[in-house]
This record gives structure tokens, C-alpha cells and sequence, in this order.
């Protein structure tokens, strides 16, 4: 028995307030020898452990894909279906037919790559694929959901990448349990997100909807719209959540002349801060009831999953607007229906639901004075060239056995970024 | 005969080339004097006799004023009628049950106030008051269109208000004629028109509609919105008019990161052209090829009426997107209708249209790609809330024989101001 030297995994698994170290080598059996070490949470040996760690699976990765890139690999990109609308745009990479642009590249390098919209349940088309692919890309506008079950299934799988930003479809736990790798393509279209958020809050305090409604209706009632339709000028406008999309928000915001508060975990550092005019509020309980318009900005973690319930939104000013562009299951899908219906939420907008796609009889497509969407902020056409771009480098990176950018990675090393721990 | 000095009307009527000035005085008897002068235009002589007319004028005026102020005036309101409307919002100022607010202030100064929104027609509720009233306030949302004929029934007749911006729905080389005064609440509403503008470029951009149209019907089809969903960054933007709105827009456009030009008569003073970032373009027909979207931020007037019509539009990039919240009647409406349907304009947005109220069978109410609504981008909130106190500003100064701020008036001492000559 010998060992394979440039096989070698590397695998943390969190549990509770224990981490579990595990170093394994796959034998040419395909036996993994698991060497197994207790490491409390907090403590400096942790620390010290992680730091060993990283650099022991720094090697271990490299090692890894200078292996992988030796063979042919199965790729599977999980994407929506474009159908009639495939043709109308050469630029329109992001769907199936368009297959991210990079086909005839894999092809030509001896990969295979197969393409499918079709994610749900055991008869899918990516179902088929999941035991044998290396390679899974999907996107957050028409998520493959990458559950434990999955994961354990995909015995292949060593690479899973987001085209866009946001990778909660996948259960990172399980990911980094099993030495897989979660990058996404950091920065591809927060700008394309941050643009739309400052789209959808003048479309509700306008009150813009109403009246195109009249329009197409053959219909004419100023007053309909007016009665409730204001200025952006003047108002409070509050981020939860100041990261990359935040900030872009709060810089396109600036002229407006608002009141512009944002909460986060740090402050922003003060140069910035003085340049976007915005003012930190640590306590996001007392920035709430102050806000005119709350922008959601914040990943989907455990943390944040349901955050805005009934006793949240309670803590908002009567007639508030909410931008939520971030992800559907961070808000209480009921309780933000039933704000809407009370007149407490004077309207709420955005683009992500939970599931997507939304079912037909999801509330939110029929509460008043909302401005929702399917999931397209961050797949312009701008953006989706982008996010291919992205993939595209990530790939080629992964098959000459060459780190990726940083800030992509979601997990790497068998740590979580910090976002999501 | 004995002349009345506080009653003297001075009137100036431009007809072609050439101006006649004429002044004449209300005898008691109620017949006027003509005393009639030919006047070259572009002379020298023509500048002294503005000069000198100018002089006369403001002592007529400040004569009349202080004269008007004695009696109890009749004052007419046209504006749009809330309905269920109007008891939704305390602020909602800007309907005929809101009447601007004023209709205690006017009644405790002994003044009679009508307000409607019963504007067309001879059997109209305005038409039963124009004989007798001497002010009439109205509003471009929801405009009495106020003719040569009109003016001439409208004996009494010396004031007329805009509760907004914009009275081309005044004849108003018929109201200089008459020796009326015409004013606006300048700047009552340009940030409320400039923040609009923006909403529409994106909604259009973005191509927000169709994705709210699915969300509705119970539909899910990203791929049917993304493929033509585009950023603002990095597209090139240019202000047809870069007046009061046009600026606001360009300042609110800067950390978009776009490429903007401007059109105008003037160039903007370079160190404000700086701070904006725009580019100026002289030449209108070489700017328009070069915009992926055009806003048009220009007066109506008799040179820019039916200005974009067929040929102009032909001169800009296929795929332009098109925002026009200035004056429906500066676009040729079958001209816009066809070239979306055409393609050749990927969207057209606005809330100004021609006539309005829009009748059932309006073009653009049935165009493909359009964003438009009833007349509502000058009438939130804020904006209601402002002009309606430029109005009562301004009819205090009547009542006291003051002047108005200098750029309120669009008819003073026998002149359009500059922009409508």
C-alpha cells in the first residue's frame, strides 16, 4: 500500500462548538486513512491549527489540480432555459442555449460539458450527472439546490461554482465537510444588483406602477397615483448590510440629498464613510424605526435566515419601503405579505423569493404595492458576460492547478469565508 | 373724459417679423386709446422700446397691482379631481378637494374661489367663470388650455398661475398680447421631474416591466427579461436641454459611471461642467448617434413642437432608449409609435403626452417597450406641498402689488421670458 502524494485531502467539518480536524489520503485503493484531532473553538490552538491547516491544504489543492488537470473532466452548468429568446441577443450568455460562451473551449481542452435548466428532484437532468461530474456551475437566477444529500452523492465532485454572486443554494457545511471547493465570481454584477435597488425604491415611492397600469388599461387618474406618490429627496434611507453592493447603493444615493444610514457588522473606515455620507448605526433595531426605506443587503447565513419576521418589521415606521434584492428566505415570506396588506409596508420590492422560481401561489406576487420580479438584477447582459468571464478564468485556473482570486472564494482551505461562519 | 392713471394696460403683440407696441389706457368709459408704433426687430430701436416699454410697465404694473388689491378678486383652480382619493393623505394638496390649501386664506381676505376639474368645452365649469374671473390657477398635470380665444372672452382676466412648471398650455404670445401676467412656482418641481427621469432610464434599461407583468400572471421566465436587460453603466446618456431638470438629472447621473453629453443653446459654466462631468454637443444631429439613451429636457415651444419626428429619430442608434418628461407634443407620436414597433427605439418612457387626459386610442398607450403614466412626475407629494406655497406666495404679492421672484414670470412687462421667444 502506497500513498498517493498529490491525492492528499484535506477536510474540517464543524460541528457545535467542536471542529474536528480530519487529514485523509486517498490510497490507490481509494480508501481514505482519516487522522482525526480534537480542537476547541476559541481557543489558541485553534488558531494555530487553522494556520497549519491552511497551509498543509494550500499544497493539498495545489497538488490536487495539477492532478485533475492532467484528465478529462465532466462539467455540468445548471442554468434557465432561454427558448424563443436564445437568438435575439449574441450576447445573451447566461441561459442554456448560451452555455456561458465557453463550450467550444472545454470541448477543444478534452472536456465534456453538459448543460441542462432541468434541477429539481431524483428524474432531473442534473440528477443523471451528479455522481460522475468533477465541475457543477450554477447560477443564483435559476439555483441548483446543492443539498448534503447531493453532495454525498457526488463522489467525483471537487468544484462548485456560482455564476454571479450568492452561493446559499449550496449547504456550505456539507461542502467544506466533504474538501469540496465553492467559489463565485465576486463583483460580476453588484453593480447590475445596486442599480436595480435604486430602480425599484423610486418605483414605489413614486408610485410609479399604478399608474403605467392606467396606461395600458385606457385609463387617466392622476390622483390615483398621486395621493401617495414622494420625493427620494429628503427621505431616510437605511442599508442592512454595507458590503460591496451596499456601498455601490449608497454612493448611487449620494445626490439624491437623503439621509443615508447603514448597519453592519464594522464600520465602514471613516475616509469612505465621510465620502459616501452615510452614518453608522450599530444597533439595527434603532436604525429601523428612523428608516423611510430599508435596502436588505445582507447574505443568506443561518444568521439572517427569517431575520425580518412580524416583530421586526413591527419595529419599522408605519408607511415604510423596503428593496430587497438580497435573498428571499431572509425575509418572513407571511408576515412581509401581511405588512403590505395592513399598509404598515407602504410597498416592497425585489427580485428574490424563496423557492425559485417562485410557485404560482407564492404571496408575494399578489400583495399590494409590491415591486417584485423574477430573479434578474444581477443578470443583465453586461453582467452575465461578466460572470462568464469569471467562470471561464476560474476554470482555467482550476485545470493548470493555479489559486483563484480571494475574494471568490466561498469555501476554501475547509474554512467558510467569514460572511458565513 | 378724464383718463384713470391706475388702470393703464400696456400691451405688446409680436406678429411675424415685425412688433407693434401699443399702448392704451381704460377710459372710464371702458374704451381703450390705441396708440400704435412700428417696431423693426433686431434694430437698436427695438431695444430701446423694450427698454422703455419695460420701465412703463413695471410702474402699470405695480399701478394695477395696488389698485387690485382693493377688491375681492374672483379666482378660478383647475386641477385634477381626487375622488375617493382625497381624504387618503392630509397633504394631497394638489386635487380640487385639496385646492391647494388655500381656499381659507382666500375666503378670510374677502376673495371668491371656484375650483374644477370641468376644463374643456363651451359647457364646462371653467367656461362659466372666464368671463368674470381675474385669476386663473392651473396645472400642467391636468391643464385648462387657456386660447387666444379664451383670453379674449376673458375680460377681467390678469393673472395667470401654473401650479408646476411649464404653461404652454397658454397661448401665450395671445396672453402677452393681452397684457397678462403668466407665472410659474419655478423650481417647485424639478428634483421631483429629474428623479423620475432616472427611475424611467432604468426601468427601461433593466427592462423592469415584463418581469413585473410575469410576476402577476404567475409566470417565471428570466430569460424572457434578461435578454435584453442592460446596466446604466458604463452606456452613454444624453440631455436633450440642460436647463433646471436637465442638471438635476446629470448630477444625479455622475456616480452611474456613464458617458454624458449635453445639448443646449448655452454652454453650462465650466466649472459646473466640470463637477458634472457632461460633455457639451453643440450640434444636436451629431449627438444623437452617439446616445445608447436621449432625455428630453426642453421647453415646448413653437421650435421644438414636433421636433423628434421621423427623421430625427432615424438619426439616433438603433436600440436607443428614449425618456421624455418635458412636453408630449415635442415628439411626433406616430413617429415614436412606429419606430417601437420598429425596433429601431428599445424603449420609450414618459409621463407627458398630447392632448391630456390621453384618450382611450393614444399610440403610446399600446406601443411595445413603452414605460409611460398619466402627467405625474411633478405632482408627489413634495412637489404639491411646494408649489402650492409658490402660489399663495405669489398671490399675496398681487394682492400687495409686489413683484413676483424674478424667475417665476413667463409673460412680464410685455415679454416672453428669453426661452419661449
Amino acid at each position: 500500500m502506497r500513498w498517493r502524494s498529490l491525492s492528499i485531502k484535506f477536510i474540517v467539518t464543524s460541528g457545535g462548538r467542536r471542529l474536528t480536524l480530519v487529514v485523509s489520503s486517498v490510497l490507490l485503493d481509494g480508501s481514505p486513512l482519516p487522522l482525526s484531532l480534537p480542537l476547541c473553538s476559541g481557543s489558541g490552538i485553534m488558531a494555530m491549527w487553522r494556520a497549519a491547516a491552511g497551509k498543509l491544504l494550500g499544497r493539498a489543492l495545489a497538488s490536487r489540480a495539477a492532478h485533475t488537470s492532467a484528465g478529462s473532466k465532466k462539467i455540468v452548468g445548471v442554468f434557465y432555459k432561454a427558448g424563443e429568446y436564445a437568438d435575439m441577443n449574441p450576447n445573451f450568455v447566461g441561459c442554456v442555449e448560451g452555455a456561458l460562451g465557453i463550450r467550444g473551449w472545454l470541448e477543444s481542452k478534452g472536456h465534456s460539458y453538459i448543460v441542462t435548466d432541468d434541477k429539481e428532484g431524483l428524474n432531473s437532468e442534473l440528477e443523471k450527472h451528479i455522481e460522475d461530474m468533477h465541475v457543477l456551475i450554477t447560477t443564483p437566477f435559476h439555483p441548483a439546490y446543492v443539498t448534503a444529500e447531493r453532495i454525498k452523492k457526488a463522489k467525483n465532485l471537487e468544484l462548485l461554482l456560482t455564476a454571479g454572486i450568492g452561493s446559499d443554494h449550496i449547504d456550505l457545511p456539507a461542502a467544506a465537510a466533504a474538501g469540496l471547493t465553492v467559489a463565485e465570481v465576486t463583483g460580476s454584477n453588484t453593480v447590475s444588483v445596486a442599480e436595480d435597488e435604486l430602480m425599484r425604491i423610486l418605483i414605489l415611492l413614486r408610485n410609479f406602477l399604478p399608474g403605467y397600469q392606467q396606461v395600458v388599461q385606457g385609463e387617466w387618474n392622476v390622483a390615483g397615483i398621486a395621493h401617495r406618490a414622494y420625493d427620494l429627496e429628503g427621505k431616510t434611507v437605511g442599508t442592512v448590510g454595507a458590503g460591496r453592493i451596499g456601498r455601490l447603493l449608497l454612493q448611487r444615493l449620494k445626490p439624491f440629498n437623503c439621509n443615508l444610514l447603514y448597519h453592519d457588522r464594522l464600520r465602514i473606515n471613516p475616509e469612505l464613510e465621510r465620502e459616501i455620507g452615510a452614518k453608522f448605526e450599530e444597533d439595527l433595531d434603532a436604525m429601523l424605526p428612523k428608516c423611510d426605506i430599508i435596502v436588505i443587503n445582507t447574505p443568506l447565513t443561518e444568521k439572517t435566515r427569517g431575520m425580518f419576521n412580524k416583530e421586526k418589521i413591527a419595529k419599522m415606521k408605519k408607511g415604510v419601503i423596503i428593496v430587497n434584492n438580497a435573498r428571499g428566505a431572509i425575509m418572513d415570506t407571511q408576515a412581509v405579505a401581511d405588512a403590505c396588506s395592513s399598509g404598515h409596508v407602504a410597498g416592497y420590492g425585489g427580485d428574490v423569493w424563496f423557492p425559485q422560481p417562485a410557485p404560482k401561489d407564492h404571496p408575494w406576487r399578489y400583495m399590494p404595492n409590491h415591486a417584485m420580479t423574477p430573479h434578474i438584477s444581477g443578470t443583465t447582459i453586461d453582467a452575465q458576460l461578466r460572470y462568464a468571464a469569471g467562470v471561464k478564468d476560474m476554470l482555467d485556473r482550476y485545470f493548470k492547478g493555479e489559486d483563484f482570486p480571494e475574494q471568490n472564494y466561498i469555501v476554501k482551505e475547509g474554512q467558510l469565508a467569514s460572511q458565513y461562519q
